[in-house]
């Protein structure tokens, strides 16, 4: 810590936790004020709490609720949709130093963890037990499973695996008055009282700070196929999605990157996917029919145009590498805004071909990535950030992005699949919810957090 | 209708709904005045409203709000914890009329249905498309999608396809207000603002009433393969259950029956399972792998003292079927109160012992049945109801039942793992959520139905 506290809050959080868990320091302010989420909201706190135990927790929610501070709870502050970025006058509350494994319980096939603990960390020592812990977003390598939790964090193999919340069995919760709570169960099913693990789950650190999760392992595939189909366009690919599902073999992952996605993958990594067609369906089946399944994959998808490759092990280790990295690229002659909406699988192609139209429309380019079983897709819009008019080159990047909403929600679809609610899509959220559904998501708020302390502005 | 509506309250329901849809029988009351749990809280409703449509819902509840009257939704009332048991001056609302599957969309994977849909109609009409509707509660043949949906029902095939909630996307409900909002979505993904769906399953009824229901639909199996392995005695019938985690198998049933169970269901159906073994460890893996995943199992349940058959396709279906109907045998001559507690995988084996030990001490009769895979019990104690101290019997009952709560508990289980706590279990509830989180539950509640009449005293 370099700068002296002087407010009051500083004081008493310096009593609470220490100094050596507290930052004023500006350049951490700054680089603990915001998410990897578009910038437009984010603010710089006042001081950066680094918990190391439940109890840190408790004495700086303690001491913010007593002065009616703000706090933001951080993960690794990997969000895309602003949800950690601070707001005016709050403390950043970093999980990242509680990330200690408690407990792997083999037989049970259940982990406890600290919220820091990093996806695939867990993944690695599960592995050890014939185990992984299922939801796997692409940031998996430096995400945690509280930014996980916050988010209800999907990934590439949720339409097998299904998404976080799905694997989470139980939380202990530290409340916006500092009470810990704990909430569900260590056993696969339980239904007594309501869901409030499943409220919290998703919650976007607005109801409570998650210090401590009980989760379910699954089993680690004892096989593991990959096909990657070619095609000339994008719509033969989402056809050929279909055309799987019809054949009702369930893959583990279904991945789509169009050609723009296929370029930057490229680029990025000096791989040559665009030439060897223009847009990719990328399938793997795991578990003792893969091989089965990837048989019958392979025959459907023959009859829908593709250039097939079976790939060899470390071919398509590195292709689900290429995908997972396909995103964020950000140059800085670019100005790039990422979605995430999901719409019902059959409208995949309805919904890629209205994308061109927009873009064409707007005057902005877009490349796409999709989570194609379950209808997850990632459109990134971009403008030339050192156009002429950037004002003006902004204003249609941003009417391009009100678009591709209305036009995912006229498709039955939802505006955020995986990456949630955040600051940023705040704005679009009452397309989706009615302002009845909208009171009562307030109503739940203020139960659990009637200060308005715990993330103010974000997720409802 | 037999009876003229006196009261002021019935007038009004008799113009909302019109006297078709609404009965004051004396048999239909009683017939209505409780489910299949334990009898003990029921009370005769005032009236029953059998809700054709969304309107009539709507209509019955504005009606009810108005007068401060009190609510009990019921499904087919095939519910184990009374949780659609009658209170006093109550009308009962049936959903069964509202029975139509509205949508089947086969390349979505997702059906659209309204509440009284009996649960084996839908898989039977999704079987057409080569899809399931996965979570199968034993009661499958003859309680509602809306029934399973107010519990959280789980069934046989949760361990592998999950329970209720997870194939829940979206719900269309009527608030206590006569409201109508619509949660969640249509398509598999989706994390825009709090979980609201996933608090309303398994909240029975206190929340809002379910109309309607958008709901993921699985693929149908392609192969399945029976194991049934006899054992001499339960606990090594508990032990496969172990063994078949540790090969990494994850079957879609895998159920375990003890010499109660089997004896109960010979003598109801006629068949000679006790012949074969004192516990019986049923298990099947479906899908592309079921063939591989069978040989593992087999190869694993030979190591561990099992007499194994290989079940012939019909064979194998009737001893599903009578594990089904395992339970309920019910006589006459005996008072019986069925458990549904479930506990950490490993603990399986400990918890029978006890509860061998407790029948012992409480001179109380039990057998028990459990979805093994995920560690879900069904114990059911029974004593003679011809008893000479009648009394005294029931009191040794409830000790039992009592201290099978509390051991459950201490093994870090919990009190219902998919019958609810209903009005029966609500009594141990205290025991599993503590006072401050039974407060956020009252919290919510407060939120949906601030007058307190939709399921009064039920579930929290």
């Amino acid at each position: 810590m370099t700068a002296r506290p002087t407010s009051r809050i500083l004081t008493e959080l310096e009593k609470a936790v220490g100094t050596a868990k507290l930052s004023t320091d500006a350049a951490v302010l700054a680089e603990y004020s915001r998410d990897l989420g578009p910038t437009d909201a984010a603010a710089l706190p006042l001081a950066v709490v680094f918990a190391e135990s439940v109890e840190d927790v408790q004495a700086t929610v303690r001491t913010c609720s007593a002065t009616g501070t703000r706090i933001v709870p951080r993960g690794a502050g990997t969000g895309l949709s602003g949800g950690a970025h601070a707001v005016e006058n709050s403390i950043v509350l970093s999980l990242e130093r509680m990330n200690r494994i408690l407990e792997i319980r083999p037989d049970d096939e259940v982990a406890v963890v600290e919220p820091g603990v990093i996806n695939a960390d867990l993944n690695t020592a599960a592995a050890e037990h014939g185990l992984m812990y299922a939801p796997d977003p692409a940031s998996h390598s430096f995400s945690t499973i509280g930014g996980n939790i916050g988010t209800n964090a999907g990934g590439l193999r949720c339409a097998k695996y299904g998404v976080t919340r799905d694997s989470v069995l139980g939380l202990d919760v530290v409340l916006a008055d500092g009470t810990l709570i704990r909430t569900g169960r260590s056993t696969f099913k339980g239904v007594a009282g309501y869901d409030l693990t499943g409220l919290l789950v998703g919650s976007e650190g607005t109801l409570g700070i998650v210090v401590r999760a009980t989760v379910r392992l699954r089993y680690l595939p004892v096989d593991v196929r990959t096909i990657a189909a070619f095609y000339p366009d994008f719509a033969s690919a989402a056809a050929g999605v279909l055309a799987v599902g019809r054949a009702r073999v369930q893959p583990a992952i279904m991945e789509l990157m169009d050609a723009g996605s296929l370029a930057d993958a490229d680029r990025l990594n000096g791989s040559d996917l665009l030439a060897r067609g223009n847009a990719l369906l990328l399938i793997q089946t795991d578990g003792f029919g893969a091989e089965r399944e990837a048989e019958v994959v392979r025959r459907v998808l023959a009859g829908t145009g593709a250039a097939l490759h079976a790939e060899d092990p470390e071919e398509a280790e590195r292709l689900v590498f290429l995908r997972r990295n396909s995103r964020g690229i950000g140059r800085d002659s670019e100005f790039r805004v990422g979605e995430d909406v999901a719409v019902p699988r059959s409208r995949l192609v309805d919904y890629v071909r209205e994308l061109e139209r927009m873009a064409e429309d707007h005057r902005v380019a877009v490349k796409v990535v999709a989570h194609a079983g379950d209808g997850n897709l990632h459109p990134e819009f971009w403008v030339d950030s050192k156009a002429p008019d950037i004002r003006e080159a902004m204003a249609r990047l941003d009417r391009a992005l009100d678009e591709s909403i209305d036009v995912a929600l006229a498709m039955g679809g939802t505006i955020t699949g995986e990456h949630g609610i955040g600051s940023f899509k705040l704005r679009w959220l009452p397309l989706e919810h009615s302002e009845r559904l909208r009171e009562l998501e307030h109503g739940v708020k203020a139960v659990f957090d009637p200060q308005g302390i715990l993330n103010p502005g974000k997720a409802v």
